[in-house]
């Protein structure tokens, strides 16, 4: 049986990454969807995929037993009457992601973005910037999502003697599960970190009337979604000067237009989706599927089955 | 006596921390530099000092009976043939300079150089950028200098998972204490901090010799002095596309003249000698001057004598 099992590969591999997938799945048929003339037949020949495709693909499929997905996110595949098993890459990002957040409110705090800047300009200002930095150290921190990332971000954070509270709506951990009792705690943080998934109580969560009684000069990160944030209300704060920076990994249109006003928006880092990336991401998300392919062909259970 | 003794002032203080400073030291004659129509006649008259005078006004002073220095270097002040007591503001720094050094890292890895940029170019790139992305978890570390910034630099990294060497001649806890040592096991390392202070040892310690043998893709992080490195060679390096970035707080020339070459390399963050500054920076060192009138005034022992 297993030597005529198909597996469809959506994922964007390059010569060395397929190679590195045949070498270790021997004598197996992978079907490279940037191979194939006819894509979505060789999708229903398949019993295994390795990518995101299509929903609608999905749907109409009555071989495929099961999906990896090359992402964390799979609201797009919820619901489905099948049976099928979906797994996908929770915990793969958190290092990156916890990594590119540090960074971001590090840039702010310690300057970065206006020396990056001014190298660009050749401008010398030195000792007259000194008055407008800040320290990361002891700063109260509020963390929106206590999953992988969140934990990830807490732990870094308490290196620089942070004081950090969770909020999880699920998570037994959090310091929060209720909206509501933030909207009188959110004056107290310097630095408000969102890492929640899409979901109806996710979006518009920092609302205008939550970003109206933030603290002077806080900070915002979203590495989540760009949905959680009323952008217009930040953008409002940002021009007014009362929050002092925000770093959006994520935005509510992206890529994001050149008439988007964020583009115009001063003390805004935009990291454009990419604090999830690293050099070696796409052979290691390869790592995980291979992980899981051995668990499949035993019959065993699969690593982050949704 | 206490009620004649006069304490000039040379640190720039804005009219608020002056305030903050004869509120704390009541009938006390405080002369403040800018404020003197004949600055160092009023500095004779003083038996304190707070902030970093002329060299050649200390030599004259027969008054003088204690310099609190607004710095960390002392070096101007050697051998300096007076009864005279003198403190520095030993660990003042760590905070704010271990941050700006993870900044810079943080920065070089996960494309925050580019991405600050990119805002100003309104240039969306977003996935293309992710392949040259890297995370300092589990990096090989070597920080040249186990002072107070050294070993707080040591502390932050501990928390990015990386394994960490110490080179310092005189501090017991380094791994390494001779350069020669190092010329060997520098391939070793991703990245290479500098935070040492200038002496005869030090100059031009990161050498020609020494930037040849570094690991391909390496960071360098200078947060000392400017000429612990040998720049005509780092350049080159950088330009060769060897060394993957530099994060250089010092400089040889300082301001950087604009026909410096250091302008136009790629990949170097030029923080332009703000690390150790934060908003407090100067409210703070008039804490640490007052906490040592306070022992001044009892006769006791100074803290950070030199």
């Amino acid at each position: 049986m297993q030597l005529q099992m198909k597996i469809f590969c959506s994922i964007k591999l390059n010569a060395y990454q397929k190679d590195y997938l045949r070498q270790n799945i021997e004598n197996q048929n992978i079907l490279f969807q940037d191979e194939m003339a006819d894509p979505l037949h060789a999708f229903l020949e398949s019993e295994i995929c390795f990518g995101n495709v299509d929903r609608f693909w999905v749907e109409q499929s009555e071989k495929l037993k099961w999906l990896q997905l090359e992402s964390v996110g799979f609201e797009a595949y919820s619901n489905l009457n099948k049976d099928l098993t979906i797994t996908n890459l929770k915990g793969f990002f958190s290092v990156p992601v916890s990594e590119s957040v540090i960074a971001g409110i590090l840039s702010i705090y310690r300057g970065m973005d206006k020396l990056i800047c001014l190298k660009e300009q050749k401008k010398w200002i030195g000792a007259s910037l000194r008055p407008h930095l800040r320290t990361l150290n002891g700063r109260k921190v509020l963390i929106l999502g206590a999953g992988a990332i969140g934990t990830q971000i807490h732990k870094l954070l308490l290196a620089f003697n942070c004081e950090v509270k969770l909020f999880d709506k699920y998570n037994p951990i959090a310091h929060y599960a209720e909206k509501e009792t933030l909207y009188a705690d959110i004056q107290l943080f310097d630095i408000i970190i969102g890492c929640l998934p899409e979901t109806i109580d996710t979006v518009h969560f920092l609302d205008r009337k939550m970003l109206d009684k933030i603290k002077k000069h806080a900070v915002i990160v979203n590495a989540g979604r760009g949905s959680l944030i009323e952008e217009g209300a930040l953008v409002q704060k940002l021009n007014e000067g009362h929050i002092l920076g925000a770093i959006l990994d994520v935005t509510n249109r992206e890529p994001l237009p050149l008439d988007d006003i964020l583009w115009d928006t001063p003390q805004i880092i935009l990291s454009q989706h990419t604090a999830g990336g690293f050099n070696k991401e796409i052979i290691e998300k390869t790592e995980v599927f291979l992980a899981n392919y051995k668990r499949f062909i035993k019959g065993e259970k699969l690593r982050n089955s949704i």
